[in-house]
């Protein structure tokens, strides 16, 4: 098998056993990109000869840390010093910042080979979309905003790749390509020098090709107790399986998605409950829109100043409050929000983990309309992390996932909890070599 | 007199009126500088004839907004894209970033003129002091950690400066240098470019010399309704003063600061209201340490692995939460803050604004003792507005101030009654150029 197909913790292990080389895996991701990205457009730089000359050192020295010698795709919203930043925006076209962002810091100084920047939504907020196309079908999105990571990882083109999540961007994506991402608990991964949108929502995650590879790269960001929690039997876990307050917007496919995932899991021996969440969270959707809009304010205000007409109209519109939110508004949502939070905890002592969905359905035709972030937005609001998991497929062939979430800093639990799981709800894209 | 002893806004109005130009005002501080900071220390960076250049051309164009012509100090752990930043780090020597932190973008685009970077703790957190001293007596500190900002307002070498408060880095210079100092709304400005510690806690400020200073660079800032909140009359004002649950830790002069502006008030025909916070804010300074030591475990993980024993000891300690903090303890601080800012808020409805202490009492003696937050930890994990108004001297002969305080998002009420307060306050500092 190409190196490229392997998931990075097969990767990392066979380095590891000295069958395969950093330098072959690079070229190997770089030989896939060659082929197919001219389709997919999921990158907008690669530095290839850099990424090999990395992969070269790396082979040759004692491993730096658990992410030694495997390649990583940064979402174009995130800062890198050896790679122009674009923002995916008209007015960065060339900005070369003059330091990592902290994650790609991270990765780097963990033994990552960064290997280029990943297409965006506009500052992953609006304005321009992406170029990137749905691997599985081209004249479908991959999601947004962190499509170019999503269509990547999903493409085989990279192993590893950063997203951000602030309404759904992260999961949604991880859902529309088949692969598996991890929305970390917010606060728990620096967003300094990642494009700003909103305070108390953005959160950087990551996506990889299976949930050991989610946990190495967890390791590298020492996420709270990771690789402390055994995995669990699958048999008798407590499932709560979770159609969320906004089930009205649930496409065919999503309903397929969360009833396999839960039949899957209960054949296995797993005690599915049906969860209802208290009224309280049927306010949620909207509190996060508050929230992202509001301190959106905040967060284009020197763009807007500095760049004018040059800039799109949706970060002026951000900037101005052209929604009217009031100080009322806002601190109603900060307060639904919290009060959630608390609740959603306290749900969790009759159950171990929440099944629900992570997109509506499959990625929709075109490339502006990244899709629905109904099914994460409250996620995120509630700042709690949400493992994307691949299940089956829709009815125009494309992926569909579902997402298992913990409550806040239960990282660790989450990983586990999904190493388990995960084989019993992704019967279907284990062997995609062959398909592809 | 000098042009270096004007409030901000009383030099925007000369400039205004056309008695006075920006680069006489620049020039002024230069010279100010010159001859003082030899001893003060305030600045790790001045750019003198730039910043006379950027007058001039200012002189010559149309107002670009309310800060036009003023000069600007940015404290050295935000991001300045013509200037050095060295986060006051041994690490960061002679960095420089590609691009202004979104708040100095702001002020620029408004019209300020950058005049250098102000020395501060390392990377406003711990570690190295700043090499400031009190303008006041060089024997003690200026306070900590926006160190250079508040000694070069204080000692009349520049008219704005940005602070930040993460614990109490901002209100607290304000104090001890006998300065205004706004602590906006957590989420008001934005954090991009400015180093990062905690991210529920970083809030960037500004000194000025006047009430009506702040407000100038409020309305650069576009906080909510600033600008269109009337002055109200102090006579019937309902001010609550509150000792608040640290009151165990304050100093005489902290007492008499508080005393001597609650009974001119009292004079001026205010309504004085005792103010004891419900038993749930008696955790908060706790709540508020366990939270910025804990997501600073994020926050320094990169250069913690980057520059290894380069790097101060009290950055490795966070990012290997050398304190042990668990997770439970820390979502345990979340509520507490969560629950305290509704009753806080509810609190509200018996009054017009908070009168409490915005430091123990007058600065410490030395450099390596910044003094202590205890005053200002709550208040920066509410997420409400503070304002610093000088008041008295102490003991030494050292200033000694309080602080205002309003609800989330009542930055321009806030600022409105500060307009009404200060007079009555703050009747010891007003000849500061005679005295000088």
């Amino acid at each position: 098998m190409e190196p490229c197909f392997l998931t990075a913790a097969e990767a990392a292990s066979a380095m590891r056993a000295g069958t395969l080389t950093s330098e072959a895996l690079i070229r190997s991701c770089i030989e896939r990109i060659e082929e197919r990205d001219p389709d997919v457009k999921a990158w907008l730089y690669v530095d290839k000869a850099k990424a090999i000359a990395t992969a070269r050192e790396l082979d040759k020295r004692a491993p730096m840390g658990p992410l030694h010698g495997l390649p990583f795709g940064v979402k174009d919203m995130i800062d890198t010093a050896d790679m122009p930043t674009t923002y995916n925006s008209p007015v960065f076209q060339g900005y070369q910042p003059a330091r990592d962002a902290a994650c790609v810091g991270v990765v780097r100084y963990s033994g990552a080979v960064i290997l280029g920047k990943t297409d965006t939504v506009e500052f992953a907020t609006a304005g321009r979309r992406a170029a990137t196309r749905n691997p599985k079908n081209f004249a479908h999105t991959p999601g947004g905003s962190s499509s170019g990571s999503g269509a990547a990882v999903g493409d085989r083109q990279v192993q590893l790749a950063f997203g951000t999540q602030t309404g759904g961007s992260h999961i949604r994506p991880a859902s529309f390509n088949g692969i598996y991402g991890l929305k970390p608990t917010w606060g728990s991964v620096s967003r300094e020098g990642a494009k700003q949108y909103s305070n108390m929502l953005d959160t950087i995650g990551w996506y990889g090709r299976s949930v050991a590879d989610l946990a190495l790269v967890g390791s590298a960001f020492r996420l709270h107790d990771v690789g402390e929690v055994a995995m669990p039997d699958v048999a008798g876990l407590k499932v709560a399986w979770c159609r969320s307050p906004f089930w009205d917007q649930i496409e065919p496919a999503g309903e397929k998605a969360l009833e396999m995932a839960r039949d899957r899991l209960a054949k296995a021996g797993a005690k599915l409950i049906e969860l209802t969440l208290p009224p309280a969270f049927d306010g949620m959707f909207e509190a996060q829109n508050t929230i992202m809009m509001a301190e959106g304010r905040a967060s284009f205000l020197d763009v807007s100043l500095e760049f004018g007409d040059r800039l799109h109209a949706d970060f002026h519109d951000r900037a101005n409050n052209a929604l009217g939110i009031t100080p009322e508004k806002l601190i109603a949502a900060y307060n639904l929000a919290a009060e959630c939070r608390r609740a959603f905890e306290a749900l969790y002592a009759d159950f171990d983990v929440v099944l629900t969905p992570a997109s509506p359905g499959e990625a929709p035709e075109g490339s502006y309309n990244t899709g629905n972030h109904i099914f994460n937005a409250m996620w995120t609001l509630l700042h709690v992390p949400c493992l994307g998991i691949p299940c089956t497929t829709g009815p125009k062939g494309l992926p569909v996932g579902v997402q298992i979430v913990a409550p806040r800093y239960g990282d660790a639990r989450l990983l586990a909890l999904g190493e388990a799981l995960a084989p019993v709800i992704d019967q279907e894209t284990a062997s995609y070599a062959a398909a592809a």
